[in-house]
C-alpha cells in the first residue's frame, strides 16, 4: 500500500518558525560531551547535588499509596497541595500569595513559553537586560517582539533606563539574584526603584528566580514578588536545587493572568505529569530543601573560589570578570578586540569549552564576553582549564 | 519594602491568547467529579488498566541504576533507546523510520501545539474532520488559522472533500482509529485516497493515533504513516496503552519538519523528563505492551458492548449512534430540535454527564450531537445512567 514515487513535500514554516534557531549552547554541548573536554560552558547543575536516594524513596511512597491517581490526568494548575505548600512559603514580607495565584509548569522555560505566548503580539515592545538570559531570548522571539535591551552597569540593571526606554512594553523581564549569563545580583535599592518604575508605567515585571536561594552566605535578597504582588510575575523552579531533570517549575502572578496562562497551558499540554508533582511534594513537604540547599551552596561557593583564584593567577590584565555571590557563573569581559567566537575554536582544539557571549544579547552583542560555569568541573581540571585560556588570551593581546 | 497603593496592571493579553478559552469537557468534568454523578463524559483511561507495580518497579530500577543521568537535563529530542525502539516498531509494510524521524514530546497535546506553532501562519488553511478532536482545535487555534470542515459520513472523512476544499492549506489533521468524539475508523480504501489525494495536493497530513492499539478484535489497520513517510506527520501516545499523568508522547515525520520542531521544542520546555522516558522504555523494551494492551482492549470492550445494549434498550426511534470497532467513545445524534446543550442540564440535575457535540466541531456546529465514554463507568451503572438519559430524550420527543 506504499504510494509509489509520491510528491516530497515542500515544507513552508510559519513566519515564526523562522525565528527558530537550535541554542548556540546546546549546538557547543554537542561537541563538549566528549570526557578529555573540560567544559565550562554547561549550565547544567552538579549532579553530586541530586537527592536520588530521597528522590526514589518518594517515588516508591508515592506510587505505593497513591499510585493510579499519581498516573491520572490530573489538573491544569497543577497538583494542589504542591501549590498551597508553595503559596505558604512565598507568603512573607507582609505579602499573602494565594494557591490559585500559582501555575505548575513543566520547567521555567515553559513559563517563559506561556508568557510570551499570552502577552507578546508581533512587534510588542519587550525589555530584556543586558545581557539576558538566552533560554528566554528564544522563548520570547517565537512570538516576534521588539526587544529593548535596559541598559546594564556593574550592579546589573539600571531601572532608570526602564523609565527612559519602557513605555508601551508589553513586559519586562529580569533574572535579578546571580543572573546567567553575568552572575550579577541587584540590590535591594534597585529592586524598589524596578518594582515603583514598572508599577507607575504599567509594564508586567517578570522575576525569573532559579538560582535565587544559592547564595554563597547570608539570606537571599528580598523578592520583588512581595513589594507588588498586583505587578510582579514570579518564576521558581526545582531545577537547580533538586533536579530539572524532572522538569518542574512555577509561575506566580495576578489571578487573571494565571487564568489566562492556565488555559493557554491546556492548550499546550494538558497538565504537568502529576507524579513529579507529588513526589516533589513528598521530599520537600517536611523542610528538605532547608537542609540540603547549604550542601549545595557550599559546593558551587568552593569552585567559584577557586575559578576566581585561578582567573588571578592565570589571566592577564585587560580581563575583567564578575564575583558571583552565589549561582552557578561567572561572566568575563575580554579587552574590547578580542572576539569569543575565535577564542572558542581555538580553546576547543586544547579541549576547554565556554560559551560565547554574543548570544545572550537581544540587539548588539559584546563579543569580547563570554560566561564560564564552574559547578560541574572538578578544581584540579578547574586550574587546567582557566590556565590554558589564559594562555590563549595572552596571546592574543599585542606585546 | 512593600509599595503601597501601587497602580493595579490593567492587563492587556495578545491577540492570540484572546483565542483560549477553558475546554468545555474540563468545565463539565469539575461539575462531574461529585461521586454521586454517572459520568460518562470523561476522556480519561480507565485506572484500572494502569500497571502501577510494574511502574514502580522501573522507577526503582532506573533510580538504582541511572539516578544521576535520569535526574539531569537530557537531549531536547529524546532519549535515544526509546527513539530507537519506536522507530523499530513503526518500520512495518516496507518502510523504514529513522530515530531521527522521531521527536519525543510532553504527550500528544504538545505535539499538536508544536505543530501549530511551525506550520500555521494567521489566516492558515487548516483542514479538519468534522467533528474533530478538541483538543487539536484548542491546540491550533491559539496560532489562529481559518479552519475548513472537510465533509465525513458514517464511515468517516470522505477523501474527495480534501480535494475539493483543500487547495493551499497547510496541514490536514485526521485521527483514523476509533476517531475521538465518533469512534469512526477510516477504512484502508479511504486511508490510501486520503495519502495519495495530501500527496498530490502538496499538503502534510497529520495523522494522530492515541487509541489505534485498543482495537477490539483483530489487528490494526495500516498506518498512514507507512504508506507516505515523506508526507505524513505521526503523533503516538502512551496515554491510552500505559498512563496518562506521565506526559508522554511522540510525533513522527521527515527529517526537516521534525529538526524544526525541536528547535521549538527547545524554547517551549527544553526537554521532556529524562526520567520517564527511561522508565517507559524500561517498562515496554521487553514486549510488555503486547500481553497488556489485550487486557485494556477486553475491558473496554465489555463496557462498550453494555453501553450499546443499554442503548438499543433505553434510547428512543430517531436517536442514532455509532458502533466503535475499538476506543473509548460512542458518538450520539439526537433528533435535529434537540440540543444536547440542553440536555445536558437537565440530566446533570439527575446526576448523569456527558460532553455535548458542539465544541467538536471548528465550524457550524451539530448541536444534537453528543459524546459518551463508558470506559471508567460499571456496567450498573451505565445501564442506570442510559436509562435516565434515554427517559430525558424520549421527553424531548413529542408524542
Amino acid at each position: 500500500m506504499k504510494l509509489e514515487n509520491p510528491t516530497p513535500i515542500n515544507w513552508k514554516f510559519s513566519d515564526r518558525a523562522e525565528q527558530l534557531q537550535s541554542s548556540a549552547i546546546r549546538e557547543i554541548l554537542k561537541v563538549t560531551m566528549r570526557p578529555e573536554v573540560i567544559s565550562f560552558a554547561g549550565g547544567l547543575p552538579s549532579p553530586e547535588t541530586f537527592p536520588v536516594e530521597r528522590m526514589k524513596a518518594a517515588f516508591d511512597k508515592v506510587l505505593s499509596t497513591q499510585g493510579k491517581a499519581a498516573l491520572q490526568y490530573g489538573p491544569t494548575d497543577g497538583y494542589a497541595p504542591l501549590r498551597e505548600f508553595l503559596a505558604d512559603s512565598l507568603s512573607v514580607d507582609g505579602s499573602r500569595i494565594l494557591p490559585e495565584q500559582i501555575l505548575m509548569v513543566s520547567g521555567s522555560q515553559q513559563g517563559l513559553d506561556l508568557l510570551g505566548k499570552v502577552l507578546v503580539d508581533e512587534g510588542s515592545k519587550v525589555l530584556v537586560e543586558t545581557p539576558s538570559y538566552l533560554g528566554a531570548l528564544q522563548a520570547f522571539s517565537v512570538y516576534r517582539p521588539e526587544f529593548v535591551s535596559v541598559d546594564t552597569d556593574a550592579h546589573g540593571l539600571i531601572p532608570a533606563s526602564v523609565a527612559s526606554k519602557g513605555a508601551g512594553a508589553r513586559l519586562m523581564y529580569a533574572l535579578p539574584n546571580f543572573q546567567n549569563p553575568t552572575g550579577r545580583t541587584l540590590s535591594v535599592e534597585r529592586r524598589v526603584e524596578l518594582v515603583e518604575t514598572c508599577a507607575r508605567m504599567g509594564i508586567p515585571l517578570i522575576e525569573d528566580n532559579p538560582y535565587g536561594d544559592l547564595c554563597y552566605s547570608g539570606e537571599p535578597l528580598p523578592k520583588m514578588l512581595n513589594m507588588n504582588p498586583g505587578g510582579v510575575i514570579y518564576m521558581g523552579s526545582f531545577s537547580k536545587v533538586l533536579t530539572p531533570g524532572i522538569r518542574l517549575g512555577y509561575v506566580v502572578g495576578p489571578t487573571p493572568l494565571i487564568r489566562k496562562l492556565e488555559q493557554a497551558k491546556q492548550a499546550a499540554d494538558l497538565h504537568t505529569a502529576q507524579l513529579t508533582q507529588m513526589v516533589v511534594y513528598e521530599v520537600i513537604k517536611d523542610g528538605f530543601l532547608a537542609e540540603h540547599i547549604p550542601t549545595i551552596r557550599n559546593l558551587y561557593s568552593r569552585q567559584c573560589n577557586v575559578m576566581l583564584d585561578a582567573m588571578k593567577k592565570h589571566f592577564p590584565a585587560g580581563v575583567e570578570w564578575t564575583t558571583p555571590e552565589g549561582g552557578m557563573f561567572i561572566w568575563i569581559t575580554l579587552p574590547a578586540h578580542i572576539d569569543s567566537n575565535e577564542l572558542l575554536a581555538e580553546a576547543i582544539q586544547q579541549n576547554v569549552a565556554f560559551v560565547p557571549g554574543g548570544p545572550f544579547y537581544a540587539n548588539e552583542a559584546e563579543k569580547n564576553t563570554m560566561r564560564l560555569s564552574f559547578v560541574t568541573v572538578s578544581p584540579e581540571r578547574i586550574n587546567e582549564g582557566i590556565e590554558k585560556l589564559g594562555k590563549l588570551i595572552k596571546a592574543r593581546i599585542p606585546a
